[in-house]
């Protein structure tokens, strides 16, 4: 099945990262790529600890900050091509493809490479696509789509990311 | 901080599981509650095997198909007065409140006595309630609300809940 977790809530990657746990407790083997995001996130420690879980990045840190540079476009391109090989092993049961969404509306990936990757992905692997704006064509293959709708939020009361709990 | 994962959407208690594993790598320490939930999920399994996270569940099985029963009470509401002594205790940075807006839909829970709990939660601990219906006066009093909405689900194809995905 092909998952998609969009909107611009917050719980797309959690959600994501969640099922990866559910995964394991069930005795399957999950592979987590995340496009865009650099080295600083809590959750890498966490899942580097957990056996069973592959995490990689394909990303630079602060990268919302800033317009995207060619070394982005690099790591997203290599990053999609180590999850086509990760898929062709055929030794993971999900695969996560983090941020996956935003890499394609800022252009770092191309439509119709990653719409080629979904349907040669083997139907027996569950494929989970995160990340805010996800693309209509992307939605139109998928099995499931969740929008995560921001009801109420405390960035807006000023409360800025914090360690452990944004990143 | 008070988060509410609400909607009628997949990944309401996935995204609290990615918040508890982004906490424990942050050095972090995690309790996860769940109301209704009985024996038989996947997570349990996951999370046993991770340091700084304690997970107990509060219900029984299949709680769905039936009617609530004075059991289900009593699990219920000692499930909330387990909480309010993890609470007290002051060791845990995280608690997970999972499901707890059903357990208040279906009456096994009193609405004062959850407002009660959270009004008297240190603001340093991060408190998140997840379920469906959650309770605009629970919205109200919460920091953060995130409503994820079924855009389009495999189970309207017929796909059953599958082991390591839905639970």
């Amino acid at each position: 099945m092909i998952q998609v977790y969009t909107g611009n809530g917050k719980g797309k990657t959690t959600a994501a990262f969640g099922q990866a746990i559910r995964a394991v407790g069930a005795g399957l083997k999950v592979f987590i790529g995340q496009f865009i995001k650099g080295k600083n996130y809590s959750e890498l420690n966490a899942f580097k600890k957990i056996k069973n879980i592959k995490i990689e990045q394909f990303g630079r840190d602060c990268f919302i900050k800033r317009e995207p540079e060619k070394k982005d476009l690099e790591l997203a391109g290599s990053g999609l091509e180590r999850v086509r090989k990760i898929i062709s092993m055929g030794i993971y049961d999900m695969v996560v493809l983090d941020e996956i969404n935003v890499a394609l509306k800022l252009k770092l990936l191309k439509l119709k490479d990653v719409i080629l990757l979904i349907k040669n992905t083997p139907k027996k692997i569950e494929l989970i696509l995160t990340g805010r704006n996800a693309h209509p064509k992307i939605m139109k293959i998928a099995d499931l789509v969740s929008e995560i709708k921001d009801r109420k939020h405390y960035y807006k009361k000023g409360i800025k990311a914090r360690r452990g709990i944004e990143y």
